[in-house]
C-alpha cells in the first residue's frame, strides 16, 4: 500500500510505524474513512471488542496472540454467515505501559489473522485508556448470507473441528500450568472457519453460528431464530483430546466442559437432511477440517441437550452474571 | 423492525431491553452479522473509541449525551469524505454498576444521534470490563468520496459553523463551573455535518476533512494528503461567542484555542477558486450552517498559521503526549 500522508503528532508517528510493520496487509489509510468499491454484494458487517481481564490475561499470551485471537473472533461472525472476508477495522484502547513497538505487535498480530483469511486492515483507530481492549470490526461479502433463522424440521446438526480446546488451555492457564501445545494453539490462534463455511453455504447450509460462547448457549439462539428444537447427544461431540486429558484425573465430564466452553469459535450448521457422512468426508477433504454430526432439528423450541439419552442441563458464558 | 429471537441469558436480557427501548432506529438484528443489501455505490467505513476519563467524564454528561457525542464524533467521519450514512455498530464495554437501564440510556444517545443524520443501529456488542468505553463503527455510501487528497494551489479554505465550543464548555467543567448553555450543547451533543458535506460535495469541494483534533492538527493532514501548504488567517477563524466570553477576563487568546480545540466536529474544506462569498451564503441558507473563508491553498507542504500577517504556532490534541 502507498504509505499515507499525516501530518504531525506522536500519534500519527505510532500510526506511521504500524503501517511501515503491515505492509501491504493494509489496504489503504491516511483519510477519514476506508472505502469498499461497488459490486460485492451483500456486504455483512459485525464488531467485537476484547478487553483485558475479561477476554484475556496479558501473561497468557504474546501481543501478537492478542491481537490474533480478538481478530480472529470477530473474523469467526463472517464465517457464521458464510461471507468472505474484505477485511477489518481495529480500534486499539492503550494504556500507557504499552508504546509504539507493543502497538505494532498487536496490529502485526491482528494483521496475520485478517490475511489468513484473506482480508486487509482497512483502518482503525488508536486510543489510550486505563486497559487493554481491542475492537475489531469485520467485514465480508456475499451472495446470499446463511443466516441464524433457516434450520427445518429434519434438518442434521453438524460442528466443525473439535470443542473444548480453548476450555483446556483455559483451565490449565488459570491453574497457573502450561497448556499443551495444541489445545495452546486454539487458544491463542484460532482459525475462523471461512473456508468451511463457504463450503456448507455451497452445499445447501440452512442455518448457521459461530460458538463463540460455547454450544450449549449458541445452539439457544440459532433454535430461537429458527423457531425450532435442537435435539443435540453431547456423547457424540468431537472433544478436543487435550480436553480429555486435562479431566482425566480430576473426575470433571470433558463432554459437558466441551459443550459449555467458548471461544473454539467452530460453527454449527444445520444441513438438510440429504447431507451425510459421505459429505463430511468430502468436507474433511476439502477444508482440512472434520465435520461431525451430533443432533436433528425437530419441532418445538430451545435446546434439548442429552447424554445417553438422558437430558443435561448446562449453562453458557455470560458476560453479565 | 421485528424483535430478533436470542436465546437465554443476561446478556441477552439486555440486548432485548435495548432494541425494545430503541424501536425503529435499530435495522434488523439478531444474526451474526448485519447486512447491507447490494447497489449503495461506494462503501464508506471508519471507527472511533471514546473511553471513560479520556474523551469524556460521567459527572459532565448524561448517559444518553455520553452516547450521542461517541457516535456523532464516528458520524463526524462520514460528513468528512460527503458519504450518506447507513449506520452504525455499537461495541459498549461497561463497568458493574452500569446495568440494564443504564445500558439503554447509553444505546438510546447513540442510536438518537445516528437517527439525526438518517442512519439505524445496525448491531453491536455489549462486554463488561473497568471502565466505560464506547466503540462506535459507521457505514456510509457514496457515489464519489471527497478525500483529503485532492487540495489544489489556488482553492479557497473554508469552515463550517464556529471553532471553540466545545473548548469553552471543558474549559468551564475542567474549573468545576457550568458550561454556557450554547457551549455545552456543541460539547454534549455535536451536530455531524451530513448536509453540509453533500452541499459541498456537490458544489465541487476538492478534499475535505472533520476537525475532531482541531483545526491546528487536522489541516497538517489534509496538508500532507494533497502535498500543498494551506495558508490560514486565524484571525479569520469564526470563534464560538461562549470561547470569547470564557476567555474574556483570562487574557487568553480566543482564536489560538479555537484552532487548537478539538471535537467541534466541523469541516475544513477547500473549495475551487470560484467559489466565494455569494455561495457561503448559499450554504447557510440551504444548511443552515455557517460557512467562513479561512485561508488560502499555495504551493508547498505544510500549514502556515498566521494572525495579523505573523506567523503563529499552535500545537494539536494528541493522545499519547
Amino acid at each position: 500500500m502507498p504509505m499515507p500522508s499525516l501530518g504531525a503528532g506522536r500519534e500519527f508517528d505510532r500510526i506511521r510505524a504500524v503501517l511501515a510493520a503491515l505492509g501491504d496487509v493494509v489496504a489503504d489509510a491516511g483519510d477519514d474513512c476506508a472505502f469498499i468499491p461497488p459490486g460485492l454484494g451483500v456486504i455483512a458487517l459485525s464488531t467485537d471488542t476484547s478487553v483485558e481481564g475479561v477476554h484475556f490475561r496479558r501473561e497468557w499470551l504474546s501481543l501478537e496472540e492478542i491481537g490474533w485471537r480478538a481478530a480472529a473472533g470477530a473474523l469467526s461472525d463472517l464465517a457464521a454467515v458464510a461471507a468472505e472476508p474484505i477485511g477489518v477495522l481495529a480500534a486499539l484502547v492503550l494504556p500507557d505501559d504499552l508504546g509504539e513497538p507493543e502497538t505494532v505487535r498487536l496490529m502485526r498480530g491482528i494483521g496475520d489473522a485478517t490475511a489468513s483469511v484473506g482480508g486487509k486492515v482497512l483502518g482503525g483507530d488508536l486510543s489510550s485508556g486505563p486497559v487493554l481492549a481491542i475492537g475489531i470490526t469485520v467485514i465480508g461479502s456475499c451472495v446470499s448470507p446463511v443466516r441464524r433463522t433457516g434450520a427445518a424440521v429434519g434438518d442434521s446438526l453438524w460442528v466443525t473441528g473439535s470443542l473444548g480446546g480453548a476450555c483446556a488451555a483455559l483451565l490449565s492457564l488459570q491453574a497457573g500450568a502450561l497448556p499443551a501445545p495444541a489445545a495452546r494453539a486454539v487458544f491463542a490462534r484460532p482459525a475462523p472457519r471461512i473456508h468451511a463455511a463457504r463450503w456448507l453455504a455451497d452445499r445447501g447450509a440452512r442455518a448457521m453460528i459461530d460458538l463463540s460462547d460455547g454450544l450449549a448457549g449458541d445452539a439457544g439462539h440459532l433454535a430461537a431464530a429458527s423457531g425450532v428444537r435442537l435435539r443435540i447427544d453431547i456423547g457424540g461431540l468431537p472433544v478436543h483430546p487435550d480436553l480429555v486429558s486435562r479431566v482425566a484425573r480430576t473426575g470433571e465430564s470433558a463432554v459437558a466442559l466441551a459443550a459449555m466452553g467458548g471461544e473454539d469459535y467452530e460453527l454449527l450448521v444445520a444441513m438438510p437432511s440429504g447431507f451425510g457422512e459421505s459429505d463430511a468426508g468430502e468436507h474433511l477433504h476439502s477444508t482440512g477440517v472434520p465435520l461431525t454430526r451430533i443432533g436433528v432439528v425437530e419441532a418445538g423450541l430451545g435446546v434439548d441437550l442429552t447424554e445417553g439419552g438422558v437430558s443435561v442441563s448446562l449453562r453458557s458464558f455470560d458476560h453479565f452474571t
